[in-house]
């Protein structure tokens, strides 16, 4: 039993855009309701890249990033009732959360109105800093771990905690299914897995991408449709086309031609967002009573079930696997959206 | 019968931002399917002072406006099936439509894909522009006609034609109803018909206004919070408050704020906008599910409803009746919020 902290090691960046390089890193004992779980995968996200480099300012450094994260339970504590040593299982953005507004109390951690703990860059309930998955044991809640099917590679499931996650969720609640259309913005790591879960839950999917570069990828990843938005003729061809479209990006759209490409009652929903603030004409949302909305990640319970979801309908990530000492590399690629579509850390070889 | 075009008086603007004098103006025949309407009173909405001086350019002179039209039926044509000599109806904003797309048969006659025929400032099917009910009489098609219910007089009917649509549309499908807290932003003539029916639904109301000067009567009219968005601790007090925020204001809001005071999955819904682009981050979105939508006024069907239920409910507008030769003054006192809270036409002084 792990009474005490204990040190393990890690890649942290040790100031605001410096580069990753391997350290250790406390972990907290186990405590009654926590699990220890020896990770074997973490994604690299996007905003592990903005994190590390401060972009939204007050990181916390060192910053250990990595919030798709899978692994195996190799203990458990005293109280812990759903998992058991050899578990297989997943821990996404976050931790912990205040667990009694009633957004939590309805499984959306993810809107916790006190504020929820994330996996890294955070202070955890004890004042601690939280560190993330680009390391080799995580404790964490049993509350905020969540099982992966055993049809479910773990390398190919660790995306899923976050980018799966973050697409299933508007998909589900805006009711992508049969008979409706959906258009996914970007093909990147999110929208990969947007292409994929959409059309597993019957869609008839069209990617928006900046070019056509990636179209047969898309195509195969269940598209039927894939359209180039530099080119001006899609937003006429499109007009009127789409129940809903689930942006990805975080780059500026124009956000007036997007929404044009909504039916009467479509909703455009953003899971990434540029950080300065866009505009639009809300006349673009008169006219046919359409929505703009945004989603953030998912709670623990669709978390789960997202899992189940992909494992029924064998959906992983398209993955690279890389070493640790490839980090630094890594975010470059993700920067110059080199990679198809998301970098995994085997994180044996930290 | 009527069997040709009639003149008749009206007050028209002879062209872009002149005041409007007496003239007159043909109706046409009435043809099998219409109804030709003695019309009582007219409503002035903000969009005709906004039509009249041309401010969305491209405007049809001399124009007449006004949809916002109540009236008795003086003669049907031989095919109308749901109206009778003696009738009282009303006309809103629209006077036919494609009537084959999906929203038209879907009584979403607003959001016709083809493009509805409005009441003034428009060509209507034969080419000849049409014109709105600053005048005594018009022709419609009964399909483009309403039933005013016996509890509502006239007078107070005529605003419910566009102010009691619109609002009433967005909050029937947004769920407004008991347990929902509805903020309404704006009190002028679509905000306080908002506030009316928003209470008759059982939600309960807060009104949102620039200051507290109309605080009395917002509480009267049936809103139980009363709050001045000049004020900054506004938005503190009610953040993560409302269901449901509908703005009836064009002026541009600070929607981020806005937006904060929504709870998780809250709407705030446009039924005014200005014409310029407006500025928002999107992360505003993200955090809480929450939605920015618009809606634009309501189909025919929920018109019906809409007037069954101020009748069924009490609610007509609070108005000011004036006399034609008043038009162009009610108009400047509009544009100084200086109405409390409809200026209604008596077309018997045309």
């Amino acid at each position: 039993m792990t009474t005490q902290t204990t040190t393990v090691p890690a890649y942290a960046a040790p100031a605001a855009k410096a580069p990753l390089e391997r350290t250790t890193i406390p972990r907290r004992a186990v405590g009654e309701h926590d699990v220890l779980i020896d990770i074997k995968y973490a994604g690299i996200c996007h905003s592990d890249i903005h994190q590390a480099r401060d972009g939204w300012g007050e990181g916390i450094f060192p910053m250990v990033p990595g919030h798709e994260i899978a692994g195996v339970v190799t203990e458990v504590g005293t109280g812990v009732t759903r998992f058991a040593v050899g578990d297989r299982v997943g821990v996404g953005c976050m931790v912990d959360s205040c667990r009694v507004c009633d957004n939590c109390k309805a499984g959306l951690q993810q809107y916790c109105t006190n504020g929820n703990v994330l996996t890294y860059n955070a202070l955890d309930k004890n004042g601690e800093p939280t560190y993330g998955g680009y390391s080799t044991h995580i404790v964490v809640d049993e509350a905020f771990t969540v099982r992966i099917p055993d049809g479910l590679s773990l390398d190919v499931a660790a995306p899923l905690l976050c980018a799966g996650i973050t697409t299933y969720s508007p998909l589900r609640h805006w009711n992508a299914g049969p008979g409706k259309k959906v258009a996914v913005v970007g093909l990147g790591g999110l929208g990969h897995m947007a292409v994929k879960i959409a059309s597993a839950l019957g869609a008839e999917v069209t990617v928006l991408s900046q070019s056509l570069r990636k179209k047969d990828d898309g195509l195969s990843l269940g598209a039927q449709h894939y359209y180039a938005t530099s080119d001006d003729a899609t937003f006429e061809a499109l007009a009127g086309t789409f129940d809903l479209i689930v942006s990805t990006v975080s780059a500026p759209l124009p956000l007036d031609r997007f929404l044009g490409m909504l039916k009467t009652d479509g909703a455009m929903v953003n899971v990434g967002a540029p950080e300065e603030p866009v505009s639009l004409n809300l006349f673009s949302l008169i006219g046919g009573r359409r929505t703009l909305a945004g989603s953030g990640i998912g709670g623990i319970p669709e978390t789960q079930e997202m899992l189940d979801f992909c494992a029924e309908h064998g959906l992983g990530a398209e993955i690279e696997l890389i070493r640790a000492d490839q980090i630094n590399e890594a975010y470059e690629r993700v920067l110059r959206s080199d990679v198809r579509y998301r970098f995994v850390i085997d994180t044996a070889t930290i």
